[in-house]
């Protein structure tokens, strides 16, 4: 399962096998939210940009085509013609987010209506086990709760109390289901979440009690959603030390590539974020040197790539002047062109993580990283 | 230049050369109106699908980004990476169809004001030239108009009569414009256009008219804007023999599969249409037997692609199943996979009627070719 490699400091080099094959770590997961990258981005262009897994949201799938629909298809790997590992969130976050919620959450689950039709759907640990199972990920999620981040202490204790509680039923729901003969992924996968928003008490003491279940990995949730960086930070600082240091280690939703070098370097190895992607379908576009906005007017001329010696698909081909003309002109074409070139730039930058921790230079790494970001700013 | 390889009955199977390489015809042209096949399609894709020739829209190019920046950036081909021929259209038929027209046509040209900012903008045959030749195409097309299809015999002979004379300030506008050393393609070709509505005397005489000036091909145009298909092969079969058979033979938007094969056989060589991609990006999509609509609930659970043994990067990857999801959830890597799928389809019927001409199979196929579509319509 998980082998770590080797440590420099706190930062971690692991390596994850899974029967969808073996994923190098620290790797950054590429969000394929309803089973595509948006963007015009295929299965077969993520092999060509570096991508190791892809994330996929349990909410949206299961509110369309519905998980039944991709369990009959045979599971989310050959509905979206992906043989390597995928990972499923849990569908609590978008519950949480998304959708306006029927009564209080319970000790059972929620009620929510669905943002498509609006129809009633509960959803509760089990619930999401199921789902999840139907899609045959390679990793599940856990259901939890991310507390709103303006919630008081008790409302945190409460919540992270419950996530525990809903943890415990998560593992007895996947142990279950693995074991029924029609479940497509037998060996599925089941990470925990901790939660407990800016309390580090909270936190630690979440940390121990989840670990205490010999998960399969364990991932931080409830981080990047208003707090400062520095409070981000910090709280990995005390938490990630109280999880299992031989599984891996999930910041969730996190984040910018400064943010990921100093999440490496306090013992994180597992990443996904909408950002880069976003980011992409909005003309910004990643450098070693900071972020560049296509829609600027000095780009009308500009024959270079969006980055000189990227080997990504856009930047084989095209000048940021004819990318900037398909973004002012709305050809999708220019949204895909910036969607490929970012997430190859994360997919890049995680070798290139990889490649310092093999060859002990870690720090001298992010160091220089870190301040060709700082010339134009990320 | 052209080589009539061989006919059969009156379709042509040909060869052009250009410096951009040679087209093996009949061709299909594939429309990137902006510089971009509408679609997420980039150039590198073109080539992926058999496409021999791109064509791009004057008029769209002209108001943005403007063909003065095309022309800095290195003309046309530069810009979107495209080393194949290039046609580009007049602008004519955007000028009349898509602006809001300032005062009545005249002699000199046309005001008019843009779609995108409403400045006011003048074309007329000289203006056409030089933007053309900025935008440094393989083919220019002559300016012209397309008139009404409702118009009466008296405006269709004023309007062609005009066209004609258009057609002589075109053809020395762009000798000159070739002559001069700045311009980036000093061989760039000039097709004429024939035009007279549903007219046959008022096209004849049109036709023995532009085909004196001996030009580098020719068009006709102003067919498949309202007039049934028995009248517009009716046209071409009256028409077409008064072209000079040595020349390329374009039909200009036309247009379904059916059509391709009718006008083929009519002495047509050079196509080009929106439909394919148009329909793509709706998920209509063609097969041997007729067009499907993906969005229909009989596909929900179809693993099949959308049609077994085509060999596009949608049919060699992806279910029907897969991409009626990816149209419903509107990500837009479902149009771009239709869009890829109906471009190649276009261009391998393409490939098929040439080796047909070559065989001297022509009427076999294309009666074997109409019966499949016949199946579920076109
Ligand atoms: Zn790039
Ligand atoms: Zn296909």
């Amino acid at each position: 399962m998980y082998k770590l490699i080797k440590k420099q400091g706190n930062a971690k080099r692991g390596e994850y096998r899974t029967p969808h094959g073996t994923i190098q770590t620290p790797v950054f997961m590429n969000v394929g939210t309803a089973a595509a990258i948006k963007g015009a981005v295929s299965s077969m262009d993520l092999k060509e940009i570096g991508c190791q897994v892809e994330l996929s949201n349990t909410y949206h799938l299961h509110v369309r085509p519905g998980d039944e629909i991709i369990y009959q298809l045979g599971g989310l790997h050959r509905f979206m013609n992906w043989d390597r590992p995928i990972l499923t969130d849990s569908g609590g976050f978008q519950v949480f987010s998304l959708t306006s919620l029927r009564g209080k959450i319970r000790e059972e689950g929620v009620t929510f209506s669905s943002h498509i039709d609006g129809r009633k759907i509960f959803m509760g640990p089990e619930e999401s086990m199921r789902i999840q199972s139907h899609l045959a990920s390679t990793i599940a999620m856990a259901f939890d709760e991310c507390p709103p981040s303006k919630a008081d202490r008790r409302y945190i204790e409460d919540s992270v109390s419950r996530t525990a509680r809903w943890l415990v039923r998560c593992k007895e729901e996947m142990d279950r289901l693995n074991r029924l003969e029609e479940t497509l992924n037998p060996n599925q996968r089941l990470f925990g979440i901790n939660q407990g928003g800016v309390l580090e008490d909270v936190r630690i003491e979440h940390a121990k009690r989840i670990a205490e279940l010999d998960l399969d990995g364990y991932a931080i949730g409830g981080l990047a959603v208003g707090e400062t960086h520095a409070e981000m930070y910090h709280i990995l600082e005390e938490t990630v030390p109280h999880l299992p240091v031989d599984k891996p280690t999930y910041l969730m939703g996190v984040g910018t590539p400064a943010n990921i070098l100093e999440a490496v370097d306090r013992g994180v190895d597992f990443f996904d974020c909408v950002l880069p992607a976003r980011n992409g379908r909005h003309g910004h576009v990643y450098t070693r040197r900071g972020k560049i906005n296509l829609w600027n007017a000095q780009y009308q001329l500009d024959t270079q790539p969006i980055e000189e010696g990227c080997r990504c698909p856009a930047c084989r081909a095209y000048s940021r002047a004819y990318i900037r003309h398909l973004l002012k002109a709305k050809e999708m074409l220019g949204m895909r062109l910036c969607v490929l070139h970012n997430l190859y730039f994360y997919n890049t930058m995680m070798q290139e993580i990889r490649d310092a921790l093999d060859e002990d230079r870690y720090p001298a790494y992010k160091r220089q990283a870190l301040a060709g970001f700082e010339e134009l700013g990320l």
